[in-house]
């Protein structure tokens, strides 16, 4: 699970790299845990050098991707027990494809609306996120 | 391609129904499009009964999933020449799962914003939808 490999050529978009912190590098794509905590939001950021759209994987990394959504999806569900997953692959600012995976509550501050521009983000009390990424690591399998 | 077929106790959610056209059943979901003409925009519904997250499904029905949401993005690009493409599973309002996949252009009413909320809905041309429907179908290879 834990790969810290990416493929030649391949680094994190400067924005995301801004607005999150890496949680664990799965097989396909880094896992980053949004500065945003108005909402437990993760990204999944695929390792292929220039990609920008899923129609950009070949079709074994599709696979590969719907495998990490699954599982990380899971994972949060478990740990946040949200009501609702809001899972997208958007990219009209940040090219680089990243798909977002966001734990949604119907007392969070966009809902029912997507989070997106919604709210002002709100930093995190250090403590509580990094509790939070042990506790979605453990969740995940990554010790 | 062409399978009416759903698992039993299944049927498209009413505010879906109401609110897009439906192109054809793809082995997993039915392919719908949205009656607003501010965006080709596309859903992808998993005929699958009970379903509100992808998660929901299992993991075959999650490959055919990706299947088809590469098959459809690929058309919707090849069809639109669009700059972005967008795709989303949110469901805060429609608990039904769906896949919106959006043609965005630099253009268009939202632009870089999502689409969800960001402009009134507006309705096609009845022409020009039924040549964007036959256009679609002819790139994924419905005759």
């Amino acid at each position: 699970m834990n790969n810290a490999d990416s493929l030649p050529g391949w680094s994190l978009h400067p924005q995301l790299e801004q607005d999150s912190v890496t949680i664990a590098d799965l097989p396909l794509s880094r896992l980053l845990l949004s500065r945003d905590a108005n909402y437990p939001w993760l990204l999944l950021v695929p390792r292929h050098p220039g990609a920008s759209e899923v129609i950009d994987l070949g079709s074994v990394e599709q696979g590969q991707l719907m495998t990490e959504i699954d599982l990380v999806s899971r994972a949060l569900k478990a740990v946040t027990n949200c009501d609702k997953l809001n899972i997208a692959a958007i990219g009209n600012v940040v090219p680089q494809l990243h798909i977002h995976i966001v734990a949604r509550r119907r007392d969070d501050p966009a809902w029912p609306k997507p989070v997106w521009g919604a709210a002002a983000a709100c930093p995190y009390d250090l403590a509580a996120r990094e509790s939070f990424i042990a506790a979605l690591r453990r969740q995940i399998g990554l010790l």
